[in-house]
């Protein structure tokens, strides 16, 4: 069974968009055992899309185009196929109607292309927007068209096209995977205690990737049910683990946001942020975990001198004498926001972000951050890149990692340990 | 001219990466004027690729091969490239001898490989790297071939393929585009107001699409200078914004947090948030600005009920009477946060993230919005998806859009007006 992708539409084309689309497709095609041989990209132009989907239907079994379904002149993969495969392209009166009742009064004329179909396309309905998508058969072989936004392509992907796609060609067998999550270890290090694993093993298959701040283990293998790559699966991950756990912080969609939410709910314990250079992203990071109103009070985005002084009572002369970006400063707003949340931990950070601000003695990358808990005041430090996004980034991400290492009773590794006089 | 991309390597074909060198060399490509018509992607296999290196010399001037130039055996960019234009492989002295200088002890028998070229064709140096590049000459045609890492393909490009391409082709002239940001009106309806001139303009060309909560219409000159391209938008866009300029809020890489914060810096304002569902994302948003500290105080990530009520005054009878999801907690939250960081305009956001927490009249996706100010509260409501990312990074948006609205002096849309018996 083999498979072409072909996305479509100008702004691809011309670079203006790096085209994810393909890979989350090829990557949910891999999982099912399908090969994928060739993806496309072909612009807004009807005669080279329609060309290219006659060459793809003479090597294809299974060909998916997206993008291209909106409403207006240039979005053409619904002639384009009707074009390549000669099918007329006829109103479908229940996506019509559909639409009519979505867009009521907003409906305008040229939304009525989007209730167009080739002949004996089947409907794939898109609750997320106004662009169906379509099945076509093509003598044994089936194209599909799915709406460019990322969202309602994998949604469309999941609830139609994969089912469809198991039950038409019979495909039982699965690539599983089982991701591994390492945090305190670099990429060599972590690769140097596996390496003879690695070497010996080809089924199932190890692969390392480093990243953001962290190394990740995937152990691959195909068969028919979960329960069986599991048996195949199991028995490797407990060699690795006897080997590195202490560094293994988690499993397959486990970030580190995540496993602290976990452990946080458990002991029953709640969390308030205090934060001045990652201005909220912190929060904003605990907070995209559905149910955390569970564990996260909230917290200050403490931005000004103002701010830390007067809702978190960092003492004025700390600011003055050690500045905001301190150990002391840190330790303080920590402190204060555990006190006025009444929390039972608080992280706080506060930084040089970056590009501006640096010093020589507090260059752009520095760090600092403390959590307070009933036991005292844990202090982390250390210097990122020049780069703000990445800085913050960082940052928020090392405050999951301070609380794991917290809530694990493990120690501050020695390269970020801080005192008070830093 | 026209040129074509064939990206080699199974990695990208598996979605194990995501191709961003297609669309960085597309970019480089439209700049020099030089049309790409298609982006292919063929995984390491000698028989698919030399098939499809063969067909795109069928319909491209330019061909650009990245990837499947390391030294191992599935490396195979140089051998398909061989088959398709019935080339031997030969070795080149000099860079054999580059090659044996740079590895010294490390060089293995497979290096070997990458010291050999397709007969006739020029070698491409790369100081990043082992793999050199190649130009080969196909009939008045050219085939390149860069490496795949990212870093090493753009140093390669814009120091010997664009110089040789401008010199070969004499492209003397470069592509200009003007980016038009607009907020508060829909594709269909923007189209229809603008769609007599999207038909008639050729060049400038228009083109619309459609982003997260706004839409931009991007046009798109060829000149030789600067200039010259912006003499010919110039009265395009002003025919544009004199139709749809209520609406306009930006240019080219301006987004409504950039926009709205030179605005406050310009006029001296500060602001603070005190955020709810979006849990820190908005001042997160507004502090990925560098040089925020100049209007951003802070604020209050006030995710429990106690947040609300201790630290932004919000009056516990209205959290019991009307919920924590209502215009006039929104209210409260704003006056709040404004009179305790002393800021000029503060914005809250309260609102049913989702997944859970939904009710018949609190459903998920509803969000209510104020901003605080010296001449009272504004209000804003809306209902968005289902999804818990997507309605926090909408909800966080409309808040910078609702800025925009009064910085503007423009109303609040109809559809979005909520009143304190919400």
């Amino acid at each position: 069974m083999n498979a072409e992708l072909i996305s479509v539409g100008t702004e691809i084309l011309l670079g203006q968009i790096v085209n994810t689309n393909a890979a989350w497709l090829a990557q949910r095609l891999a999982e099912l055992g399908v090969n994928v041989y060739r993806q496309e990209t072909i612009g807004d132009n009807l005669e080279r899309l329609s060309m290219a989907i006659r060459e793809s239907l003479d090597r294809a079994d299974i060909l998916i185009l997206t993008g291209g379904l909106g409403p207006t002149d240039d979005d053409l993969t619904r002639e384009g196929v009707a074009m390549a495969m000669s099918l007329s392209l006829e109103e479908d009166g229940a996506q019509r109607q559909w639409l009519e009742e979505r867009l009521g009064q907003r409906m305008t004329e040229n939304n009525l292309k989007q209730a167009l179909k080739p002949a004996g396309a089947i409907i794939l309905p898109n609750p997320g927007g106004t662009a169906c998508g379509y099945a076509v058969p093509a003598d044994g072989r089936w194209v599909f068209m799915l709406p460019g936004p990322p969202w309602e392509m994998e949604a469309m992907y999941r609830d139609h096209v994969r089912p469809f796609l198991q039950r038409t060609y019979a495909l039982n067998t699965h690539l599983y995977s089982r991701i591994l999550h390492f945090i305190g270890i670099g990429e060599s290090a972590l690769e140097t205690e596996l390496l003879d694993l690695m070497r010996r093993q080809k089924d199932p298959s190890m692969a390392l990737y480093a990243k953001t701040g962290e190394i990740e283990l995937r152990l691959t293998t195909r068969a028919e049910t979960e329960e069986l790559a599991m048996a195949q699966i199991t028995p490797l991950e407990e060699q690795i683990r006897n080997r590195v756990g202490q560094h293994l912080y988690g499993y397959d969609d486990d970030t580190l946001f995540t496993v602290t939410a976990k452990m946080l709910l458990e002991r029953g314990l709640t969390l308030s942020v205090a934060e001045s250079c990652t201005g909220g992203l912190l929060g904003n990071l605990y907070t995209d975990i559905p149910g955390s109103s569970g564990f996260f009070c909230g917290g200050w985005i403490a931005y000004s001198n103002e701010m830390k002084m007067q809702h978190l009572g960092v003492p004025a002369e700390i600011l003055e004498r050690y500045g905001a970006v301190s150990a002391r400063t840190v330790a303080a707003m920590s402190q204060g926001a555990r006190s006025a949340s009444g929390s039972d931990l608080a992280i706080s950070i506060s930084g040089v972000a970056g590009p501006g601000g640096g010093s020589e003695s507090k260059p752009v990358g520095l760090i600092y951050q403390a959590l307070a808990s009933q036991e005292g005041t844990l202090l982390f430090r250390n210097t990122y890149s020049q780069d703000r996004l990445r800085n913050k980034f960082r940052a928020a991400k090392q405050s999951a990692y301070l609380l794991w290492l917290y809530l694990q009773g493990l120690p501050v590794p020695a390269a970020n340990q801080a005192t008070l006089e830093n």
